[in-house]
């Protein structure tokens, strides 16, 4: 299902990325279709060629496409998705959660960016709530690394000053991440654990708070940079895609494993069928 | 909603635990039932009781019951839930799995015991497969401490040895722990992150490997010394059970926050609403 | 040497902590004598004694007394330290250093307070350069609860707002630490982590940043709340205070270990003797 | 001083590796230098330019050379340095372990070795004892991965059998491990954290458990497999090797520190001088 690559070797062919966007807001508010002319995921898409060049391959894809445009064959060749969305998430269909989860648990990268922090699929994966303190008042973001030698973290000034950007404030109901990369500061002095990784099943999920519809934040060089750093930091360097399942191995045998018949014995399944067939 | 204490300071009126059992093997296997004549739910709270003596007051709560034996109002006065599920973790309802999750991000604690690592609501929390490598073979089950400061771990031996268990091995899917207490090693040489914390929300989760019906595990001292030092640990210390909500804050204002009043602007909003009125 | 305590139990008779202060600036600076009359350390012991009446027993010591008033006597009474130093570092005494090092990896408590990043015995304990950016022009620092769950953290406003500050901000170069309960953020719009726990040996450490002796800091309810539930948190829960050691154990015999007697081989090690007496 | 690499691209030039060995038991004990006719450092120099071919530049050094092979100039050409002594820990000179430590926190990549835990630079890093249990009888290891997407894990079987190798045992006491890649079990039933990454300063540090004087550990594919691994692992991607300072920042020059001047104010300052000079 996916190129095989030397183990811990270098990606060698160009990492398939799959920008998603919710694109209502373009739609909808005539601003904002003005500040992002080919939406927010045209931004996105553009940041990553402007760093990766040919070591990339962008595609979009957004809610109103058939699917949300993330069939099983488009995220099959998907290394990383990157997903923003906001005003319509109880549009995404469960299906398509599903979906998109059991990829990333399989080994897909995952990149949430801003308000994503409320998506389902986030919520799905962190099993927290998600919520936030917020303020849309212009406020001067400085994106602080506390982690300075994380791959994400490279090349960005410390700190990156965004002009203006929306305010999100702590307590940021997350699990504790596996690696806290950058911490921000607003005007107003809130803070916010804006750059955090965490492992899920095969897969590699980063959130990264900047970016709001309402500030030109996908266009700032250091934002830009960040996220293609994010991309190239969540392809997996595991040989293949598969989800964890769950195994029976027999002792001594360690590397042969047999499916999961259920958990009642034979006799307790006989029983009941037994019992279902009256 | 809850009883306040002091900050930090030590639980004065006994831990309300409810322990809740599938149930199932016991009253479809003879030998099941033989073994654990009050139901594992049974084993479980005589653990408790005996160990935390008037420190703890246990109610009980099955599967076949209503609701599953835990509506809003037991889950409003459980400090912390105990969870066993094997065979039926399908038949149980997702209204309940919400719930049991609500309470559990809103600060009650819940200790996931053995076969529960497949359980939905664990699923929910971690929000990975939490699949495992298994076999049912009597191995006997070393459970070693890695953090041997942490309150879970006091008055446990090092190692705990339990004569027979079933074997559950890596690779475990799970979000790395908070913190990793205990690690078993089985006879046939596999290993398993047996002991781990997990903060979600405004909960404190446990799951806790050794336990399971083929094997008389929850009559053993040293996992009933765990289990009630686990109870004990995942009481919250918060005066109050209240769930993490999306807020907005203005500038300086740093105490009062404003309900959400959604995604779009008021005049995105007033179209979209036109629209739909068409 | 220790009181014995029922496993995980809540420690009945009082804390014993010894505030320990470098105490030069006091001696050296008008000013800052004038700010706290009775020390630091003073304005340190009022405070936990405030907070915790009759649960705490305290003692302070300073840099010139003799063995700067941390005998092996008085570390063994002792459950938790709290160290500030700030101008003198270099003159505290590696015997001292080592003295108190090995008393926290055998399970005492220690909070290391604001200039004590640099202190020789954190540094010991960390690792790393523990250097940071600083700046003292009265900022008002804003102290963010990030793990709301945190015994540390119980009763302390969030934000905890202290009118003016030395600003401490990242890249601080500590190891990741085992919990992050706070994060500050400064005026010029700065932020540090500025409240993290470790667990070293079988001792527990807290660093909290606020607290400078250009500010009444020490006096503040909420930086006098935090140092007490610090002191109450970091208590070991062990029954005995002893450091880890490396021991032989004989296959199946897990409880009986043997002292170590050297890396080399009998034969190896006679011969180097025979060298040795030539 | 290093070669200027492209923000967080991969590593164009060959890696430059320092393979460190005490060298002694191959000198004291005929058997040893019979399983390791070119060292225990020949072995390892081996695996790698086995494994990573071109990608690798080995030089060795031991303990016996002049400063023990250590130099600054040698170290200041190091990528990565890999740590294996056992019998002559109190041998090493306390200025080496300085400059190895100072290396390490500027980002130099260090991989410790099997009875290296009790290095004096691996207890300096770490902060705690590093103390164990063990037992030299021929144990079968088996090394377990429980972080599948680890590049250090990638090749490696799951789990990795070593026929026989030193049994090292829980309580293993050091601290937390940013990331826990492998466990091992032993025949005898113990387990061991065998695998642990650390960030220090701008450094990345991976303990890896396996490999002793008394087998031939060194010469197993998956060990060697690991080892290379984790050299590609902890190379820095940050562009140049710098140690983290402590600076001071006025309000608004966020990128511009200054050298600190010392913890007292002017006139303290002063009259200490004034007093010292009567």
């Amino acid at each position: 299902m996916r190129i095989e690559r030397p183990p811990g070797g270098p990606v060698s062919s160009p990492i398939r990325v799959t920008v998603w966007n919710e694109n209502r807001h373009e739609q909808l508010e005539p601003e904002i279709a003005e500040r992002y002319p080919t939406g927010i995921h045209g931004a996105l898409a553009e940041g990553l060629v402007a760093n990766l060049g040919e070591g990339v391959v962008v595609r979009t894809a957004t809610l109103d496409e058939p699917e949300h445009g993330l069939t099983e064959e488009v995220l099959r060749e998907t290394d990383v998705l990157t997903w923003w969305g906001h005003a319509a998430h109880g549009e995404v269909a469960d299906e398509v959660v599903d979906r998109v989860h059991r990829h990333v648990l399989a080994g897909m990268g995952l990149i949430v960016l801003h308000s994503g922090h409320w998506s389902k699929v986030f919520g799905r994966l962190m099993g927290t709530s998600c919520t936030l303190r917020w303020r849309s008042e212009h406020d001067r973001e400085l994106v602080w690394t506390v982690d300075p030698t994380h791959p994400i973290a490279q090349g960005v000034p410390h700190p990156m000053v965004i002009e203006e950007d929306e305010m999100y404030g702590e307590f940021f109901d997350i699990p504790a991440p596996d690696e806290l990369v950058f911490i921000s500061s607003f005007s107003g002095g809130e803070v916010f654990r804006s750059g955090c990784t965490f492992k899920r099943g095969h897969g590699k999920v980063f959130y990264f708070k900047p970016g709001d519809q309402d500030y030109p934040v996908y266009f700032h060089q250091g934002v830009r940079r960040v996220i293609s750093n994010a991309v190239q930091w969540a392809v997996t360097v595991r040989p293949e895609r598969a989800e964890p399942t769950l195994l029976r191995y027999e002792t001594e045998d360690f590397y042969t494993g047999h499916s999961y018949g259920g958990a009642l014995s034979d006799e307790a399944r006989a029983a009941l069928e037994a019992q279902a067939a009256q």
